[in-house]
């Protein structure tokens, strides 16, 4: 090889760029959080809901990831989640029979540093820590519900997934670093012949002591399994234009902007967020929310176990006039709870109480869970 | 390690519990089960529909099975079954679209012996023999559907799966044996916010003679390729609280309890079931049901082929009022065919004629019928 | 085994014929094609859409292939195409949730050649070589819009695809060969009581010069990497016994027939088809359709990559009563653009500009488009 000339490096390099990679091609993906829950004091409107246990599927995933070129990744993930989840206990949501969850691609377009990746396909349109840390390793018993209002604010959906693309990258200086991800998104329920309803979203952060991820990556993770000290700072914002509010009425504006903050030391691990939304239709007045919350964890380490006693509240409050805007109200949730994790994510086990209250929300009543996740 | 006084044996059990097993996490599951079938004097009310030839996919499965720890198992299924079936034909049901067909895991609890297991996540609530029984090794060309009806009456969908959790293990002694599943499940169809149904069933099965299961699984096989000279008898009992009967009546008590029995002789196999159905709401008197089959079958040896002649007859009947229950009248089927087996389940060719009648089945024209399932 | 005088071959023929093949019996199957739109001129009745930018996957594909024996193949696949498709944009078709695309087998029946295979399931139910040729390597944006017509018509489904068998094969003499599929299929939107409407199809394809494939396959490919020389005419009917035309009127007959043709010269590529389509309803008069396009490619070969531009023109035209007959109109796309192959169809970039017209389609705008398709 060294005859005409190329070092072995440049070799390799260019074999890297087209050479198909066989063997990291397919991972499947196999991920099942069984809940077994007992609700109380549910009520909706004037009818009290009996008092009841329900065991269900919180999250039932089936897919596949992989790196077909050492600089193309994908995931592709089909939702089943919420099978067998009793509508009338106080966990919200409900099951939406198998559906995609995500499938999206992320080619590393800068071989020798990690500043520019582009991602392309069906994936979070994320603006906050909350919104796109994977769920695997927080340390509630479930995101908190604020959130949810920020992803339905973004998207029109309560996963906050919708198609677009979007740039990230991460530098690291000694002891300082930052990532950035912006992207643009196409929300399917805002959008109107004359209104495309384009989403831009954009998430910076910034570190001080050890770094947050080794190697960038768009999602952010939990639990950093009490190695980490630092300090982490988020910005986020997102800017919409024009497009549906609700089936009869066009909005002209929508915005939501704020900040998160994560503090990890030794085990121990503070994290929150606070954002604002705002929407404006001409003649029906503003929409103005706030979504928040605040998570005390720390991690016990038992031999090559976890035992992470976590403390989350998080209140989400909207005003506008109802005929127009969503989720005008309130809605609030505290959760203490503890998890043990026997192979990190792989393996988790967690009981959690969860008190729950609000104008908004249709499942208010309080919770006592028990959750075991395992994944491929 | 002998320095430290733990034998081997420890040890291994130690790396058992938690020790992550990347070769055993994940296999794949595809089945293929292809019907031809010719329908005749398929009626519904004054119309006789024009007899024809049908070509679908009775049952195609797709998903992924595995033991992530030694002590832990799971299966996920998706079901697309029935793709391509016509309406008019004499077979029963329909195409759904593509859904969840079981999602659930099992942790064996007892490391020494089989008697205790539990197993979560969305599966049969079976109390019965034909009712837990795979469909891969049956004899006839599909299940009876008496027991669909039985399946029905239990949890609200034919397949007789829902969301819940339930011990089961078993224990051999020499010549005798016995086996218990005990469960809770939460059928969806009957919750009302009043009412949350729940649902316990149990399944006992005493055998003598030769084991029916080598080792503990929650369900049972067909064929057993003529090894086994021995008998089965089991008993089944299903006990609902109150719950909803259709959108407007509430029932007060549910319940079903029955027994089974199979009886194997060098290839000569017996089987069959007789349960009962019972549900009561306060002023609109009883519904009672009974479903029963008897099923005869041999396995002529050929090589390592087995080719098996089959004759089924199951019926179905249940009265009460129409106006709050369903199911009201009769439904049974002769079936008479012969299998053959390839590689035992792996692959399976079936020739079966089926008479059907019955004045609350939908389909209920006769039909021949050519099978063939492939499965991973 | 020479004793009892076996020879290897005819051992290893026996070993074939039921020895499961562990090693082959599951590929996981997933294509991911990426597109980004920028739709122009979309007008919808009096109403003109805002131009806009789109990001969506028109296909996203999930399954698994393989083969179970020496003799059987099997394709299965979930389609989750068109995922985050804007409604709004000049791009036809929507998201319709994950279901199920095809699901088939394939049994080679004669061992010693190639001329007697059977396919059975959920399949094309092909005629044309535009409606039979795999995505994956077609030189135009899409498949044409034309034969969409054509698959419409004879399945009731845009992909054409549906349930039944078919017999196909191919025999390779020095310079002239020819291929055969024939099928039987049940549509199901066609189908009522007294009509199983059962469809007929047949293809016959006559090749001079290099063979069109090295062995058998259902399917066609589209791009042959510049190593053939030769030419392929192919004739292709279908033959549809009384079924429905729409919800209330049943059609007497359904015919749909035509031609083909491909020539291959190193690198250029010439390929074309024209169908014509026809019903009768008594008392409604006749549907007369007609649809063809033609396509110029040439491949530029860049070391292993390959560079195509692509011209392709297509047209449908349809006429008689609207009352009774779907698609009475014309609809017609000038499709020009270059496909880029890194690793033949495993990767392919394309950038296209469409001009679209007509009568009966929904969208007619025109767009350019930017794709990128990777396939394990």
């Amino acid at each position: 090889f060294s005859k005409n000339g190329a070092s072995s490096e440049d070799i390799s390099h260019l074999r890297a760029w087209n050479q198909w990679q066989a063997d990291k091609c397919f991972r499947p993906w196999v991920v099942m959080e069984a809940w077994a829950t007992y609700s109380i004091n549910e009520e909706q409107g004037d009818r009290t809901y009996a008092n009841r246990g329900d065991i269900s599927l919180r999250r039932l995933r089936f897919g596949g990831s992989g790196s077909p070129y050492s600089w193309l990744r994908y995931s592709l993930q089909l939702s089943m989640d919420r099978i067998g989840e009793d509508p009338f206990a106080s966990t919200k949501g409900s099951y939406q029979g198998v559906d995609i969850w995500n499938a999206y691609m992320t080619a590393k377009l800068s071989p020798k540093h990690d500043l520019l990746n582009l991602h392309v396909g069906y994936f979070w349109a994320q603006i906050s820590r909350e919104y796109s840390t994977v769920a695997w390793t927080q340390g509630s018993f479930d995101r908190t519900r604020a959130n949810w209002y920020l992803r339905k604010f973004l998207t029109g959906k309560g996963n906050g997934i919708e198609s677009g693309m979007a740039l990230g990258g991460q530098k690291n200086m000694n002891g300082f670093g930052f990532s950035y991800r912006v992207g643009t998104f196409e929300p399917t329920q805002s959008m109107e012949a004359q209104h495309p309803a384009r989403l831009y979203t954009s998430h910076l952060i910034f570190s001080l002591g050890d770094l947050e991820q080794d190697s960038y990556k768009y999602r952010l993770r939990g639990n950093d399994w009490g190695k980490r000290k630092g300090i982490s700072l988020g910005l986020g914002a997102s800017s919409q234009a024009a497009g549906m509010s609700n089936d009869s009425v066009c909005f002209d504006s929508s915005y939501a902007w704020g900040m998160d903050i994560l503090f990890c030391y030794s085990g121990f691990r503070l994290d929150g967020e606070y954002f604002k939304l705002k929407r404006t239709a001409e003649g029906y007045g503003h929409f103005n929310g706030k979504e928040w919350h605040i998570r005390f964890a720390y991690n016990l380490m038992l031999g090559h176990e976890f035992f992470e006693p976590v403390l989350t509240y998080d209140r989400f409050e909207g005003s506008g006039s109802k005929s127009v805007y969503n989720y005008v109200g309130d809605d609030h949730t505290l959760d203490v709870g503890v998890n043990w994790y026997l192979n990190k994510e792989r393996f988790k086990l967690s009981v959690h109480y969860l008190v729950q209250e609000g104008s908004v929300a249709s499942n208010t009543g309080d919770y006592l869970g028990l959750g075991f996740q395992w994944k491929l």
